[in-house]
């Protein structure tokens, strides 16, 4: 969490001035004044916190297991030591995950298949620090959640082994959960798993590619297995542990999926457009990078003379200048990628409020994966 | 398989010359003939063709599941295809792996244990795999079974997202199969994917240290993670399949531990003193990367003139010549080296042999697993 819950209310409006969301993005699907807004996010935040606190436990037990190596590896990377291995106050993210898996459990079976969620809701966390570690190594990633990332401090060796013990320390929690539901629910995150290094392959090779050669459909796609897929699979997990039917699994799925796709929208407008002190990069840092995120790739296809400046400032050599980033951002903006990413971010949530209405009609029962779905298109860093 | 069963018995013949080993190691457990020996050597190659018959469509049919770039390294890897996409006729490795599952299986089963425990032993195939495909990333190995390593071919993030697909899909086939003992294999998989990985950062961290820091314990726990665990993970899963109890399958892990690290002695011998043209790296190739393998630790640690004088040549700095590797090698030898390396693979073979009389009485029963270990530590390459 990291983040005094007090906080909420003036992020939230914070965010939508740094996004230029419309008021109503985060509330799609749902007719809510101001006041009703801000306790969403309370609602968001408790639940995170909870899931944190939930899961923690069988995370540090699972890490514990661990020959030392790729113990200390890992609590590191989790936040929980210092690279000396002293203990650390922890930084282990926002449990965007596990939240999702015990309140899809919750949505559909009640506190009982919630209980019964939280070793699941620990393999998926485990599942995308295993992908975090491995990326960083691949995309020669500095940092992470503000600190060095893990091969930056033990070298490539030691995160890519910690990645692989991950993987499968996850696994084996589910193997060893005697749950009706473990076995599917093992399946599904293994198939996630094929998915998320499909996507990280699609995003690692496109970066590699000329600027104009990238289709928004690929980026899309891109997009679903690498931020989609897993929140996907999240919620399915809780509908799985929840014992709910096929459908609702897949409509969970779907939620997810749409929710995912809207949260990485808005995490690439943010990594445009954001506050550095709020995101922790510097301005522009996707742009200095040219980084083919949605917005980016949205602009240079749209065809207008917009779209042919950026091209030129995105095959441009060399770093680029203050200068160069204002006027590639502004350029991103008048190609209409800011207000695309926008619309479709929109689009995506508004999709995402069809499949949570479908698996659980009960307004009262969604309520839970509604506040999440709110939150992490609201907030990005 | 590679080789035409014809020449079986002229390999055993060579195979004793090169390893120096006493006639009986092979043959430990057993009194058998000369004739008789040669047939056992028949039996392990039609038990090892059978396991590629057996289990290859369904690795084929779990690998063409994959999405593309990743499905390419993997059919690359296997042999069954070349760099370029076209189909090749394969060099998938000798199925060790696979034929352990099957034959424990049958040894404690039957045929109908045999034939459940197909996708079991696919699954310990692909496991052993994504473990080649990282390790050959992290020890830049230029070249796996006489091609270029997958890394070289198509470079690090392909080869390490094919990596981490393979364990995906192991762990995905023990999930999705409905027999009673998946659980619990995915379990011991799982576990024992720590526990390889645990004995690759040995590894590498090892190679990183002074010769003369490295004890003898350490190389064999090493030497235990890195290959017995695999072994054992095989041969206990096939008795989990089998349905055995509890005190078999460990017995049956521990034959198959003890059987690996007789295997790894034998294959570092041959790495000093095996034949270039049949090994496939250059003579003495182990010692020309100053490689701290079983039989170069024992001499190290040895207390004998001879391993002060390996001790000098291992720390100088700069390539080989040829006369230097003849000398390291003599040195080896007179420190004792070669003899506790064979010593100790006789010991560990009498070891997993008394596991494998514990478990599996039956001498006929436990022919195939017999025969087996026979091989795996009669040759190398």
């Amino acid at each position: 969490m990291g983040e005094p819950m007090t906080q909420t209310k003036q992020r939230t409006a914070d965010e939508q001035r740094l996004t230029g969301a419309p008021a109503g993005l985060g509330g799609l699907g749902a007719d809510r004044d101001d006041g009703e807004e801000a306790f969403d996010g309370q609602e968001a935040e408790a639940l995170l916190h909870r899931a944190r606190e939930l899961v923690d436990p069988e995370l540090r037990a699972a890490i514990g297991t661990l020959p030392g190596s790729m113990r200390q590896v890992a609590l590191y990377h989790f936040g929980w030591q210092h690279a000396d291995g002293t203990p650390a106050t922890g930084n282990a993210g926002k449990a965007i995950r596990p939240a999702l898996v015990l309140a899809a459990a919750s949505a559909l079976g009640g506190p009982a298949a919630r209980a019964a969620a939280v070793r699941a809701a620990a393999a998926v966390e485990l599942i995308h620090n295993f992908t975090l570690l491995h990326d960083d190594v691949m995309d020669r990633d500095p940092t992470r959640r503000h600190r060095p990332t893990a091969w930056a401090v033990f070298g490539d060796v030691d995160a890519i082994l910690a990645g692989d013990a991950l993987q499968a320390l996850a696994l084996r929690l589910l193997a060893e959960d005697p749950h009706p539901a473990s076995a599917m629910a093992a399946a599904r995150v293994a198939q996630c798993v094929v998915e998320l290094c499909a996507g990280q392959h699609t995003d690692t090779a496109m970066e590699r590619r000329a600027p104009g050669d990238v289709t928004l459909d690929e980026v899309l796609a891109m997009a679903e297995a690498k931020t989609g897929a897993l929140l996907g699979c999240a919620c399915a997990l809780g509908a799985l542990y929840a014992g709910a039917a096929v459908e609702d699994v897949d409509a969970l799925d779907a939620f997810g999926r749409e929710a995912g796709l809207a949260f990485q929208l808005i995490d690439d407008v943010i990594g445009i457009w954001g506050d550095p002190h709020r995101t922790g990069k510097p301005a522009g840092a996707d742009l200095a990078a040219r980084k083919k995120s949605l917005p980016v790739v949205a602009a240079l296809t749209s065809g207008t003379p917009a779209a042919a400046e950026l091209a030129e400032l995105y095959g441009a050599k060399g770093a680029a200048t203050e200068e160069d980033l204002a006027r590639t951002a502004l350029a991103v903006e008048r190609a209409g990628g800011r207000d695309w990413a926008q619309a479709q971010a929109a689009d995506r949530m508004a999709r995402a409020m069809q499949e949570l209405a479908r698996a659980v009609p009960d307004p009262e029962a969604a309520g839970g994966l509604l506040a999440l779905a709110e939150f992490v298109t609201r907030r990005s860093a």
